[in-house]
């Protein structure tokens, strides 16, 4: 299967980079295509006002690869691996702007939108949050933010893992092993249970197979 | 006193600018002076890596209006008011960019520097937020950041105010009357209690004044 | 209609019970036929372990009045009204252990478990909070709690109305004025639009009806 | 060091349970004495209206062990390890009414009321919940809440593990391993760093220390 990592700080080579490569060594050992891009390539400017911005073929006016990304790298993607540096507790401005400008390629005015629509529901995601705080409160904003926005999109948020550091790559450091913690995440992405119930969800009364029961 | 309301969202007669509108009118009923400007006209891009980007002279590579609105705008202003549509559950990519490269004029590497870090803290901040959807779960992400980063800045977070609306102007027919809500915090933004107590802090029995107390 | 509206304070004449006075008289101005109580002389102790718990006969062992609070107020109501001090940044004990306790009666084991399974979901819920801080971020993690819960169970979280004060009655000191907030929500609880949207929920370009429209 | 681990489900041989476990074992390793209660022994009722329920010596009214609970073990605590079920997107009812009651005994009307407020703060606390639901965004408001109110008390939240599980003892079976997970984190409870700046915290340019640096 194919996943897309994206290093979505404008640092090419800090804890962000570090935290979606080893989820990225993590999906390859699962035996999945990675590809792992760096959003600031492809991104440089923020959602416009549609309506004044769009070209008149329906493409968007703002000169950057966001198109190729999203065609390219994103759609045909089975899961997705998010790493963003934790700025002003929330994620980096290149990474909102990919999100918001999204708007712009699902709207009726852009004529491949039927196909951005059918993608990207069903996709899983896992996140990645480089953080200078160890606090718990300081990456909740930002949880209940992608929460919400891949529930909107019918999509698995799959799971979270921060790791704290601040100087380029020490997030290494960090005795929580947040390393391990990505490769684990890139490695199960695909399979791990997400359940978001309502209360007629019809389930089992065990979460996990029953064959080590104990006694 | 000085008050800076901020439209924040890519459009600059959408939602958002009528609920800013709204707060300054209130501001201006309060006796304060209020500069409404549309944040799009200042930021144009995402911080990039500092340590790449900075200029010679200290100051931020990126060619647009930053600067301008930090110094002459921002940091004189006694009271924010922030307007944002709530895109992807979170704030406007623009104002995510406003305060991802505040962190630029915040560092040494900033010849004023020491000016900003002086300026910012003490500031009262409330919120206006256009939505579309009305459930309560959808700004919990954006009060839980806005929070967080408030505290950390040493300022005060007074109030949040979201009016539902989608196509142009239409949050005025919101029958939860935000527009009035607006109002109210523009004018009540300077001098409204904002209390975040430690179980050791000193208060008083009653929150607010005793002249009226019920028999 | 029915409205319930439930004082959740052990306090039976505090702000939780201005509060949900306030509501309980928007809801009537509307029409509805809306019952007042005060949870704590309904629910006495905490959720046990069910399994070793249960009657004989299917019901709850505690010997408090909850299955009456259920059965003859809760489940008949289409809309509900929790009123509800602020302890430690959540619900009251009371309330905690109401939503607690009704996993016993949910479950097959209870004779009647059908029709409360039938009865839950659809009904409105609005929230109103007594709260000595004045900060946003006091309530969300309530907030948050509540739209889970709301969720799970197929009901609308309509709106949460904050009411700052903390000597008795004092609430109705608050300059936001909490009151006429929490009479509007009692008296729309069941016509407010509550819209928790999809990619692809068919929605209209506006939200509000057009014949007002702005030229 | 003294830990206290309380197991806050109402069922003592239960998935928080287990989780406890984990955990005090985790602490015992790193050389702490570590005690185990379950909540429910000692916590019987919610708090009620003090004004009216105080006894004439100061003390709580309510017939149970709640008192003992905390001067003999919770306040003598440099560490809290707070293992609960999510119920209803919360902590249990139990562990409300623990923190709910915990007011009565801050209050001057206590004769030990000082010994109370001298003791909670610098505590650190640990959280171990057990969860049927395994999408990120379910504890999200209890998170919120234990963030806000360790902080009200000054005390450190350090981190939250979560298991998945449903039937007794099955969360040993998530493939995410929450048990080795609470066993790191009773190990190192009391030395893990918790970091919550204001901007202007002094702090070193690295989070961990040097020696280890990369080239």
């Amino acid at each position: 299967m194919k996943i897309l990592a994206l290093n979505a700080s404008p640092r090419s080579d800090g804890n962000s980079a570090v935290l979606v490569e080893a989820a990225a060594t993590g999906a390859r050992d699962a035996g999945h295509e990675v590809t792992v891009l760096h959003l600031d390539a492809f991104v440089d400017g923020a959602l416009r006002d549609c309506r004044r911005c769009r070209r008149s073929d329906g493409g968007c006016a703002i000169p950057d690869s966001y198109e190729l990304l999203l065609m390219e790298h994103l759609l045909p993607a089975d899961g997705l691996l998010l790493s963003t540096p934790l700025y002003w507790y929330g994620m980096s401005g290149q990474l909102k702007s990919m999100f918001d400008r999204l708007f712009c390629y699902m709207s009726p005015g852009y004529p491949r939108s039927a196909e951005v629509l059918a993608s990207l529901p069903g996709m899983r995601v896992g996140v990645l949050i480089a953080c200078e705080e160890s606090y718990p409160g300081a990456t909740l904003g930002l949880r209940a933010q992608l929460q919400e926005l891949t529930r909107y999109l019918r999509q698995d948020l799959v799971d979270v893992v921060v790791g704290v550091g601040n100087s380029r790559g020490e997030v290494a450091r960090d005795p929580k092993d947040p390393i391990s913690a990505a490769a684990q995440l890139g490695r199960r992405l695909l399979d791990t249970r997400v359940a978001d119930y309502h209360f007629d969800t019809p389930r089992g009364h065990s979460v996990w197979p029953q064959d080590d029961v104990r006694p």
